[in-house]
C-alpha cells in the first residue's frame, strides 16, 4: 500500500488538521519506461505553502484531493527505464507519499554515491536549498568581493548558507536578521556572520543603518514584509535585493502589509529581482561543485532538522512559519534509504 | 538685480503660497573662470518636489532660504571661461532665478545651434525628459522588439516619448495609462499608443490583464502607488519594471500606501529597478542623436506647456501633480532667449 498526504481543503493562515488528510492508496505499478521509487526523505520548503493557495504562481496550485507536491529522495526498487537502476538513490518530486513513479514527465536525478556525505546533508546543502543560496547570491545578487551583505532568515537553511558563501568569497561584512536572541547567537557563533539583528526588537531600520552605515550592497530576502522594507530604506547605491521568498506573507497573502520604501530603488538606482531556483536547473552542477568543496573543507556549517514519520509532514511545514525549526527541515519517511 | 524664488518652508502636500518666496538679490558678478548667464527657460520636473522634502534623496534637500533647484537654459552674457562664449545658449542647473553663474562646480552644456529646433523642443525632447524616456526604456527596461510595453503617465512629457520610442522600435503592443478620457484619447490619437487605460476608472488590474493577456514585458512607471501595484500583478515572465518616478507619492511620502504585489517579482522572475537620468550623462549624445532623428523625421510627436513668468514657477510645478499640464511643462523667464 501507499500512504499519502492529500490536500483536503485550502488553508487560510496556518496549515491545520483540516488542511490535509492521510489516505492509503494501492502501491503504483511500474509500467514501461517507468521506475518505482520508495521514498526515504522529504524536503520541507516554504514554497509548498504557496502551492496550497488557489493563486497564480510559478507552478499551478495543488488540486483538492491531490497528493501534496514536494521534492524528496528515495531508492529505486524496480526499473523499466534505462535512466534508473535498482538501488539508485534519486532526487526529484516525490510528493508527500511512500511510493512514487519516475517517468518522462517526472524525472529524477540519480545522486552520486561515495561522496562521504549522508543523505540529509546532500538534500540540504547540495539540494535546492544550498543551490538557491548560491545562485541567489552570486547570479541574481551579483555579489562582488567587499560587498556588504544582509540576509534575512539567517538561521534558516538557505540564509545560513548565503552568509557563509558571502564570507568565503570575501564579503566586506555579513549581517544576519533572525527572530530571537537564541537564533541570533546561532547565526554569529555557529554560522560565522559578523553580526545578527533580532527583528523582534524595535527600530530594525535604524539598527540596520548602524550595522551597515554605508548601506547594503546585497540584501538576500527570505521573508518579505516589514523586514524587506527596513532593508530597502538602507540599500546602497546600485544595491541588489534578491527576492527569494516572502515567507512572512505566505500565510496572509490577502492582507499583506504593503512595502512603503520602494522609491528608495530610484534614489539609490537599486534593483529588486525575484527568482526561482528551478530556472537554474542546467547549472546546478556549478553550485554543487563549490558547495561540496566547502562541505569537505569544513567551511560550510549546516544543520538538518529531522522530523520522523510521513504523517508529521504538515507539522514540519508549520515549523518553517513558527520559526520552530533549526536548519533545513526534512521528513524521514523511511530511514533505511541512505546514500552509500 | 536678480529675481529669485527661494524655499521659505518645507511643504506638506502640495506647494502653496507659504512654500516659496520671490526675493530680489544683486545680480551676481562674473569672476575668474566664470560665465554670467541670463536665464531664458526653466524645466519643471516632478523631482523638484522631492528636493523640497527634508528626506534622503539622490541630491541633498534644498535648504530653507536657498533658491529652488532646477535645470534650465539661458544665454551667456559675459564669460571669463574658455568653456563659454557670449551668445552661447547653454543648458544646466539654472535654478529658479533670472541670472546664474557657470563655474567649475556648476557646469553648463552649450546647445548646438542650426538644428532647426526651437528651445522648448530641445529642452523637452533632447533634454532630460526625452533622455529619461530613452535610457529608461532601452537600458534599464532592456526593451526588445516584440515586447508588450505599458507606460503610466502616458500623456506626460516622459511617458509620451517612451511609448513612441517603443512603437518606433517594433513593440508588440504599447498600452498607456493616464487620468481621464481626454488624456486617454490624446495618448492614442496624438502619440499613437495602441490603447490607453483610464486609471480613474475601477478595476485597473483586470483591465490591464485584458489589454495585455500575455503579461507586461516592460512597465515604465512614472507614478508609483496603486498603478504600479496593478502592473506588478500583470508582469510577464522575466518582465522589467522601470522605476522612473513615483509622482503619486511625492506629495504624501509619509502616508504612502504600500505595494502589496511585489511577490509577483518572484513568481515571474521579474525585476524592478530604479534609475536617475543624470547617471547616463556620459551617454546623453547617444539618446539625443536618435531622438533628434525622430523629431526631424516627424515620427516623434511632442508638446510643450509654456507658463510665462518666473513668478509662476510654483504654480507650474503644481500642474504636474494636479494633471493640469499637457506635455512638458516649461517656464519662460525671458522669451528673447532662443536658439539660432
Amino acid at each position: 500500500m501507499n500512504r499519502q498526504i492529500i490536500l483536503a481543503q485550502r488553508p487560510i493562515g496556518a496549515v491545520d488538521s483540516t488542511t490535509t488528510s492521510l489516505v492509503t492508496s494501492p502501491r503504483p505499478n511500474c509500467g514501461p519506461d517507468q521506475a518505482l521509487i520508495k521514498v526515504g526523505m522529504l524536503s520541507i520548503d516554504p514554497t509548498i505553502r504557496t502551492w496550497m493557495n488557489d493563486a497564480p504562481g510559478y507552478l499551478p496550485p495543488i488540486g483538492i484531493g491531490d497528493v501534496i507536491r514536494s521534492s524528496g529522495a528515495g531508492v529505486v526498487v524496480e526499473s523499466n527505464s534505462s535512466r534508473y537502476t535498482p538501488g539508485d538513490i534519486v532526487y526529484g518530486m516525490t510528493n508527500w507519499q511512500e511510493w512514487v513513479l519516475a517517468d518522462e514527465q517526472n524525472r529524477f536525478t540519480v545522486l552520486p554515491s561515495g561522496m562521504g556525505l549522508d543523505l540529509a546533508t546532500v538534500m540540504n546543502v547540495l539540494g535546492v536549498t544550498g543551490i538557491t543560496a548560491y545562485f541567489g547570491l552570486t547570479d541574481v545578487g551579483r555579489f562582488q568581493e567587499g560587498d556588504v551583505v544582509v540576509v534575512s532568515g539567517a538561521a534558516g537553511a538557505t540564509g545560513s548558507v548565503v552568509g557563509q558563501i558571502a564570507k568565503a568569497r570575501g564579503a566586506g561584512r555579513v549581517v544576519g536578521i533572525a527572530g530571537g536572541p537564541e537564533k541570533c547567537a546561532e547565526v554569529v557563533e555557529k554560522y560565522g556572520f559578523d553580526e545578527c539583528l533580532d527583528y523582534r526588537e524595535p527600530h530594525l531600520a535604524r539598527r540596520l543603518h548602524e550595522a551597515c552605515p554605508k548601506g547594503i550592497d546585497v540584501y538576500f530576502d527570505n521573508v518579505g514584509g516589514e523586514i524587506l522594507d527596513a532593508a530597502l530604506s538602507n540599500i546602497a547605491m546600485r544595491g541588489r535585493i534578491v527576492m527569494c521568498g516572502a515567507i512572512s506573507q505566505y500565510n496572509t497573502m490577502q492582507n499583506a502589509k504593503g512595502l512603503v520604501n520602494t522609491s528608495m530603488l530610484i534614489m539609490r538606482r537599486a534593483r529588486m529581482e525575484g527568482f526561482i531556483v528551478l530556472d537554474y536547473a542546467s547549472r546546478f552542477g556549478e553550485a554543487q561543485t563549490e558547495l561540496a568543496q566547502m562541505v569537505h573543507a569544513g567551511s560550510l556549517v549546516h544543520s538538518e532538522h529531522l522530523v520522523v514519520g510521513l504523517e508529521h509532514a504538515p507539522d514540519a511545514l508549520n515549523l518553517l512559519f513558527s520559526g520552530g525549526n533549526h536548519g533545513k527541515t526534512l521528513v524521514v519517511v523511511d530511514q533505511e534509504v541512505q546514500l552509500g
